[in-house]
């Protein structure tokens, strides 16, 4: 730790501080919320500027932050997510350059309607007001969430890992720049300035009304814990215990692709299949050729007796792994009794996340999207399209499973409330 | 306490007794989700039926709650809300058939976009699921909440002030009757069937994960109760220090018209005005207008210096005034320096509830509109209109201050989620 890190950490009163940034990041957001799209835009284009020009202290920053990490016995994996490159850098530049091009959701009224009185009734979209964004060892969530939540209107309070406090303070440095070309007040995105973890706790008890909504980007254990601890509403995801069905009704050639591409495009993130159902109709047909095709893929095959008889190398499934997110090259599978099976299955076991049907029977899978209740479902489609970019969003700051206000991939639109603009004439109610 | 409810009391062990509600209103609010809107209307048709035909029963049963609260001594207003009359009763029943009229929000396709690589993307409403609605003496509730939110897919447990738990239960076994006709789970709608005051903070902490969101009706301190406990989301407003700003702008004909119904045509409703705000620029000609008109139409009127000087029958308001939801004929009145002081003084002494301006300058309305952060905001209209039912919504179950999910008067579409249903036909993510 540098000396002016501890000078920060000792010279200041953790709760004073913080609802110190709670209050500036609040004066911050009445700015945003009235700033034209060209400001928020020019502040995003001199952000991904500065991201640029900074590359070389980045880099810098994170190579002490790395080497500390080492020193400390991290594993690879987490060395890797703290790791920047400029290549690294590159995509965060890129990142803030492609929230600049999404559309501004602040001011647009998306319903309108007149009254029989007369009066005109808008619902017009306008931010969230503070949102906190609580993350791990990635550097370049700094720069994601600022962005998005400039554009969207919203104050940003980032809290990161510790392990990655210079990198951050390096990143929200560039930040805080676009944010002075653009004329916007520098509170707009706050980077918590002290590693105390205590800092967490005071952010998740929402700083008497400081905080509007709590963002955790991590591992399981953090979002567990922000889910159980917040005292303000969360957009998170605990976890993606996701399935695909293969319906009896399915092309197989379809079946294959998607199992595939769901399972093994990238088995780590959250929009990974972990469970593959396959119709008892369809079985002497598909089973053998999906597990074998996701064995030879380098897939762990955990299956069911059913499973287990297609092919010798297919492990047993025990209890848990119904319920398990491997988030790695292994797959639970089993035979279920048609698609009202699989949907009490996904019902029991899914985590409400992304579910997909591959069946050529419309009935069948309109069934399975209507029943299914899960933030994203799909029909002859890969899991793997949970995202916001694939979405259209442009940018997330991540998927929420939970049912309020933002489901699925949340972009900036996910990141606005509304008001109802009222016009009229002099009307009085009678 | 008759004997047979003695018994629910004591034969169950509290916990257990929510968590079973919970569980059967899960499996409820399942089929709910999926019934028909043909099925549903049949059963608020029934309903309807249900509670004229049992009118004498409920208000023998009323007579008895009310003799009840008589002897306890409660006070003339609160027996009043307790009170059942058969034109209340007609009433309900009416109010069951305003739902049955209103659209079915359940499985409305909100937006629907095609990506560059073939699939379609919809957004289309889904139920919450289950709903908590606490509420105090007035039964009617029971009719109206259950209602409103079987129309929009959820199941619902009810929880009604001890006082009233013999006038609940008789209209509550209409409600199932409806259901019972229609085919429907009784569990879509369940009244807690004990009056033990432990159910409450059951119902607060959400019955580990049973409970969906909280909607509280009643008083301040139930409001407030349930925001300080509940461990999962509520729709409310905890109160309306509504503000009607007359600029200077305005023409005084107008202004007087919106002020007086703001505030007087019911004193007691949360989008009644609490503050009027006087432009200094047009003080001159309106302040003595408006203060004049207030009084003498029974109302006490509280002001700064400027204001009492307009009429010695202004009482100085203190420091309390601005920040009090008096709810009777009491308003506070101050002067200030334009649309801006008053925006200020809404930022400063408002809840996010209910502000109107009185303006002729579009200009001056629209930086209103867009800085007062506040549910509504009315240009030229009284807040009074502050209501499901005047903003079209057939329903309302309250109205929420806060940003989330929900904000202003909470209708049907409010009580749903969405989730997006992909129709792709093979697609793989590169």
């Amino acid at each position: 730790m540098t000396a002016s890190l501890k000078a920060t950490c000792a010279s200041a009163d953790l709760p004073v501080l913080m609802n110190g940034l709670a209050t500036q990041a609040r004066s911050a957001a009445r700015v945003l919320g009235l700033a034209s799209t060209a400001q928020k835009d020019q502040a995003l284009d001199a952000m991904a500027r500065a991201i640029r020009a900074a590359a070389a202290a980045i880099l810098n920053a994170n190579a002490e932050d790395v080497a500390d990490a080492r020193a400390g016995g991290a594993t690879s994996a987490f060395v890797d997510r703290l790791t920047l490159t400029q290549a690294r850098i590159d995509a965060m530049a890129d990142g803030v350059k492609v929230v600049r091009a999404i559309d501004d959701p602040v001011g647009k009224v998306t319903e309108r309607w007149q009254r029989p009185n007369g009066m005109t009734i808008e619902r017009v979209r306008v931010p969230l007001g503070v949102v906190a964004v609580i993350f791990e060892s990635r550097p370049n969530v700094c720069a994601d969430a600022g962005a998005l939540c400039l554009k969207s209107g919203n104050a940003v309070i980032l809290r990161g890992g510790s392990d990655s406090f210079r990198s951050c303070r390096a990143i929200h440095e560039c930040l805080v720049q676009g944010l002075r070309e653009a004329g916007l007040p520098e509170a707009a995105i706050t980077l918590v300035p002290t590693r105390d973890r205590a800092a967490v706790g005071l952010l998740l008890s929402g700083l008497d009304g400081g905080i509007d909504v709590i963002v955790p980007r991590g591992g399981k254990s953090l979002v567990a814990r922000v889910e159980a601890e917040a005292r303000v509403p969360v957009f998170a995801h605990l976890e993606g215990v996701n399935h695909v069905y293969v319906d009896g009704a399915a092309d197989l050639a379809m079946a294959k692709a998607i199992v595939l591409n769901a399972k093994m495009r990238r088995p780590g993130v959250c929009g990974a299949a972990e469970t593959l159902l396959v119709d008892r109709a369809g079985a002497p047909n598909t089973l053998k050729p999906l597990v074998d095709m996701l064995i030879d893929a380098g897939c762990e095959v955990r299956g069911d007796a059913a499973v287990q008889a297609v092919d010798a190398r297919v492990k047993p499934a025990t209890d848990d792994d119904w319920d398990t997110e491997y988030e790695d090259a292994i797959i639970a599978a089993r035979v279920v009794d048609g698609v009202g099976e699989a949907i009490d299955h996904i019902q029991r076991h899914g985590s409400h996340h992304t579910d997909a049907i591959v069946t050529d029977d419309s009935n069948t899978a309109a069934r399975f999207l209507d029943e299914v209740d899960s933030a994203i479902v799909l029909h002859n489609a890969s899991t793997q399209f949970a995202d916001g970019g694939e979405f259209g969003f442009g940018a997330e700051i991540g998927i929420a499973t939970g049912k309020f206000h933002a489901r699925g991939p949340v972009g900036a639109e996910q990141l606005t409330s509304f008001k109802y603009r009222v016009h009229g004439t002099g009307q009085t109610r009678p």
